[in-house]
């Protein structure tokens, strides 16, 4: 018999948002933590549009708070926000997390899940993938475009819950999810895709179709793509020899999906430029591992910083 | 006494088209060569809009034709078409050029010269910069944003027209021009612009101003700079310490000024690739200079190439 969880949902962007309505439907005990869309949601509720079909929450069928003192303790924190604001991480987190709850941190990059093990202790901590196409349009209203699995797996050899209970308590909430045998694994490969497809979208500006589908562009993802396989396997980690084409043909089936990091250029936001660049470049700088277009595409995305 | 020199116009965009204009103003000897936007002036005319002056030139005050064939010979001719146009260059010059005429080619970056230089000879042969902020806004409008000048010399040491001599035609036909008293190094002085400022605003489509006005943009544009200065000095070139801060201290005077290779992007033209990244890339190459913004800047410019 799996246990009920209560779980927090913290930050309900275009990832939070969708996965914390797919809770709420299914009848969880889930309490979302929201700050900018806050009274947006109070009064709409949260709408999502899918190809899997459209539904709408309203706001009485959702309990929401806009501070972190406002939420009761719960076993399990769904941290997405977006890693820009990982400053706040200590008060957001620290009402809402007892001695035994967890945080599954599905933020791209390196340095959420560090974060979350450094306040917390990394038994407390699952490290999380979304493998999901879906942008917030407006405040409450997601539109997911396509796939939506999350891969995790715990960061230490004691976690405080049994990863196995988590995954079937969030199965039976709805949500598509699967223990990873090497999540550490699993982020490197994460970040195959996401340094090509966020950085590249996000400096030049275009769909991930727009790049994949000119030669010149599939030779470009590829070549970012094999530096930060570098990068990874001199960490120690081993992927697939088709990695590279596993991806493509993943990404190919995404149509014109323009990145989370394209679209905060577009919209003025700020970039994820911090975990998804400049973490990993650090950690090749240590190495003596030499990434020239990722250093390039780093210092092009820095142009997007708000002004210091 | 100035002769007066016969001069034809190869190429009427930005900046054949501005400085045609000029000099059919002054009542110059000048004859046009037309291609996409032939109809148009035949109609219509030539439109210069000018922050010295807004003025049209009618039809019937210019002599312009869409075949080489159907010039007169000239004495000098002013190569201002793009330089992705210049596997055509034999067949547009060898109907207009006489034993003694020559070509003054005042194309961006490398191989424009070079390849009259093997069409015609050295003698032949006037190198030109044109520093100009100009835009063609449709057939036959030229929009003149600011500056004009030109810069030449001769690529030998037995040009067959005296530069003095086409320099006081063209400044008494109303041509801001200067003799240069080393083209060369110019011509790498002015790819030390061209190469940040056409690649990273082609690139990430961005206007000059939004390069420079941000801290990381700036630092950005100075690395790329470094990288083709470096290159220029193991060719021998010698530049003014101050290089950088003069070309920034112009670029502020540009506003938000759109290269050619940005508009081209966003039109969807033919970029100047090959003249400013690829030929100074290959030099690079061979002399083992490393340039890995410039090679980085290179590929994303490859993913606007015309399908193959």
């Amino acid at each position: 018999m799996t246990r009920s969880l209560r779980v927090a949902i913290v930050g309900a962007g275009a990832v939070g948002g969708f996965y914390g309505a797919l809770l709420a439907r299914a009848g969880m005990d889930v309490h979302f933590l929201l700050r900018s869309d806050h009274a947006v949601i109070a009064a709409q509720g949260l709408r999502v549009e899918s190809p899997d079909g459209d539904f709408h929450l309203p706001a009485d069928r959702l309990n929401i708070a806009d501070r972190a003192d406002q939420l009761p303790e719960v076993d399990l924190v769904l941290l997405a926000t977006k890693a820009t604001a990982n400053d706040s991480l200590p008060e957001l987190l620290r009402p809402i997390v007892a001695e035994r709850t967890m945080v599954l941190c599905v933020q791209n990059g390196i340095g959420g899940v560090e974060a979350c093990a450094d306040l917390l202790g990394a038994d407390r901590v699952l490290a999380g993938l979304s493998f999901i196409c879906s942008n917030r349009i407006s405040a409450g209203r997601i539109k997911h475009i396509g796939f939506g699995l999350i891969r995790f797996g715990p960061i230490s050899a004691t976690p405080v819950l049994d990863p196995t209970e988590v995954q079937r308590a969030l199965s039976a909430g709805g949500l598509p999810i699967e223990l990873s045998d090497d999540i550490h694994r699993d982020r490197w490969a994460k970040l195959v895709w996401n340094i090509p497809f966020n950085g590249l979208g996000a400096a030049m500006d275009l769909s991930v179709d727009r790049l994949i589908d000119h030669l010149r562009g599939l030779e470009l993802v590829e070549a970012t793509m094999r530096e930060v396989i570098a990068l990874a396997e001199s960490l120690g980690h081993a992927f697939p020899a088709d990695i590279i084409e596993q991806q493509v043909i993943k990404t190919r089936r995404m149509g014109a999906y323009q990145t989370s990091m394209q679209l905060d250029r577009r919209l003025g936001r700020p970039l994820e430029r911090d975990a998804i660049f400049t973490r990993p470049l650090t950690i090749a700088r240590e190495r003596g591992i030499d990434m020239p277009i990722v250093q390039t595409l780093n210092r092009q995305l820095a142009c997007f910083d708000p002004p210091a």
